[in-house]
């Protein structure tokens, strides 16, 4: 048990500092890219706390890089983003950006995905600087306001200055919201990767009536379709499934006689972490092979997988499912499923990534939301964390 | 040998009645399915030649069924039609309803498929309406103004009318161009049928990162086109073979992270003779049998095969054969190879349908012509055929 101690939970305070800067950053209508002025409100709350601040702006996205060092130790950083996905009002009980608080449910866009967690990685950092002077080792804050889009010019920008400036983190938190039925039941340890590719198959068109002069693209898409849906993906490991779905299949200017001469095929791979992309290329290029001279293929969007194993008790993972036992009673979950998530451009041999949030039930849809309940108990579990991790 | 002389071929006089009646012809821009007053023309040729004749006007389409009995004895008919595809003036030499004579060549659109043929025919008919004493038998016209087209209300309006009237043909020549080299070279005793059919896929959405609560339209896609294409037509036989083409793949809406739940896969069939249209259905019903929950199919535009095999020394066949071989000086090919034809309407187990016409190789296409020679060579042909046919 660290030495300092864990406060009980304010429960169904709707009024506290956790709950109005939830519905603070609800109001700024961020949607990707715009970060609305979110970006510059947390750089002022930290700079209050003592951080220094970078802004690394690029293409019209803002990315906060903010850190505060107490002392020589190791590196952790709170990682998230502002940017929230569009929200027509429609069916709403308020307006997605008017943070309405009924019966103790904060309502707006971004109060489960990912403001709620911002919010109170926030009010646990305010909590960690007030014992700063019990503290070892640096926290970055790293916040981008282009997670929901393609992430081209976000996370991927932080690390990349990251890595030029030598700093390397060893452990990382993403606030994405993780938990199912109860905050804290459910982290991700890992993410599978997932990249998008496009076929383009060439043949030889002709009138129906004279086959034996054309080359079916249509009958080679469907070769190729049965070899992609079938490819054996013997790495995979427990828990962590590969898949590659065909996602399209299109003969363009279909005549009713005619042998078409062209046809494309889209697919997209979900990878487990057995896997790097490189390899997804390279297996998808041997299943085509018997066609090569008929097929062209296309890669988009890769996103690489990630995976945090348990490394010995003084793991981060160790320290995140310790904490959330304590505040929660009960161990998480470890789940890698679902979509990609940033935390694959941190994740790395040296830097240990683990999510850890509220629940994902509400998240992208009409009125989204948090419990003030479950803020708080979110914002218990950040505070434990970094207690364990920074106070020595 | 009859009784009859055939004259010597007339070649080379292009002001033969012949040529005049294939100009009058391709002057009437008979574009399907306006005969342009081509068969109101052809109905007063026949009638000064004895024939009685009615129309069968349908859907803006015009039919003319004419006959000439001679005294008891077979009925054969000739078929053909007047309508002619499109012609966009554009690289012609002439216009193309101009009928230009360049060099002993018509020029003009059906100036080969198939107003060349109709005019032929009308010479022979008359040839052989002088020698009417001599004659047994009754002789048919059947042409309509929608060969090109759909042919739905054309020769199968026509084939029924003489059905109501329990007129049963015993022969049909269908005066298509079938030659190649020289005219007489090839004839078709024969067609292969040819239907088009659309499978409509339906499975069950959802995100690709959770393909097990999905049912995956496009990977049956490519089960169904690996089934289809290689279905064994066991019953084929020599020189006419069936042939499955997929002509069309659409998935609907192409997301890329998304399993698509529908596709449509269009197909066209062009079978042999050794099947009828009932057992392509039933083959192919077959083959998407593992997959009926999913899958409907519709059946379109279907064209009967037909063919009409040697019945000893007195069949059709085999007197239009010797036929050839005395006015060419050699036998004909036969095929069944290439597109449907309006043979399929005539043809029965009563019925013998012979197609024999000018060469096809400028068919459809700009500077579509015949030449005076060659014109005059069917011409003969069909005297001789008509002469065997019904001169006692």
């Amino acid at each position: 048990m660290p030495s300092h101690a864990i406060k009980p939970s304010v429960k169904h305070n709707t009024n506290s500092n956790t709950v109005k800067t939830l519905r603070r950053l609800i109001n700024a209508p961020s949607v990707t890219p715009d970060d609305a002025g979110t970006i510059d409100y947390l750089a002022e709350r930290l700079a209050t706390l003592g951080f220094e601040y970078t802004h690394l702006d690029c293409n019209g996205v803002r990315n906060l890089v903010a850190w505060r060092e107490f002392g020589p130790g190791p590196v952790m950083a709170f990682a998230g983003h502002v940017d929230v996905v569009p929200a027509n009002p429609q069916g709403w009980v308020a307006h997605p950006f008017a943070a309405a608080v009924i019966d103790d449910v904060i309502y707006g866009r971004g109060a489960a995905d990912m403001k709620g967690g911002v919010a109170a990685m926030l009010s646990a950092t305010e909590y960690l600087c007030e014992r700063a002077q019990q503290c070892q080792g640096t926290l970055f804050w790293l916040i981008t306001s282009d997670e929901e889009g393609e992430a081209e010019y976000g996370s991927k920008i932080m690390a990349e200055y990251l890595a030029q400036q030598a700093i390397v983190l060893d452990a990382c938190l993403v606030g994405e919201p993780t938990s199912h039925q109860q905050v804290g039941d459910t982290i991700k340890n890992g993410r599978r990767g997932a990249i998008s590719g496009r076929i383009q198959i060439s043949g030889k068109a002709g009138h129906v009536a004279y086959p034996e002069q054309t080359i079916n693209a249509a009958h080679i898409a469907g070769e190729l379709v049965n070899e992609l849906a079938n490819i054996s993906w013997w790495k995979d490991v427990l828990g962590s499934q590969t898949s590659l779905q065909v996602t399209g299949l299109t003969v363009p200017d279909i005549v009713d006689n005619l042998v078409p001469a062209s046809c494309e095929i889209t697919f997209n791979v979900r990878y487990s972490h057995a896997y790097k992309s490189q390899e997804i290329y390279q297996i998808v290029a041997q299943a085509l092979a018997p066609w090569h001279d008929n097929v062209t293929v296309q890669w988009e969007r890769p996103c690489e997988s990630y995976y945090t194993g348990g490394r010995g008790s003084a793991c981060f993972l160790n320290l995140v499912e310790q904490a959330i036992l304590r505040v929660r009673g009960q161990f998480p979950a470890l789940s890698t499923a679902g979509g990609t998530s940033d935390g694959r451009f941190f994740a790395s041999s040296e830097t240990q990534v683990i999510e850890c949030g509220v629940k994902n039930d509400s998240i992208h849809q009409v009125n989204e939301h948090v419990s003030v309940a479950d803020l708080h108990a979110i914002e218990e579990i950040y505070r434990a964390i970094l207690c364990d991790y920074f106070v020595v």
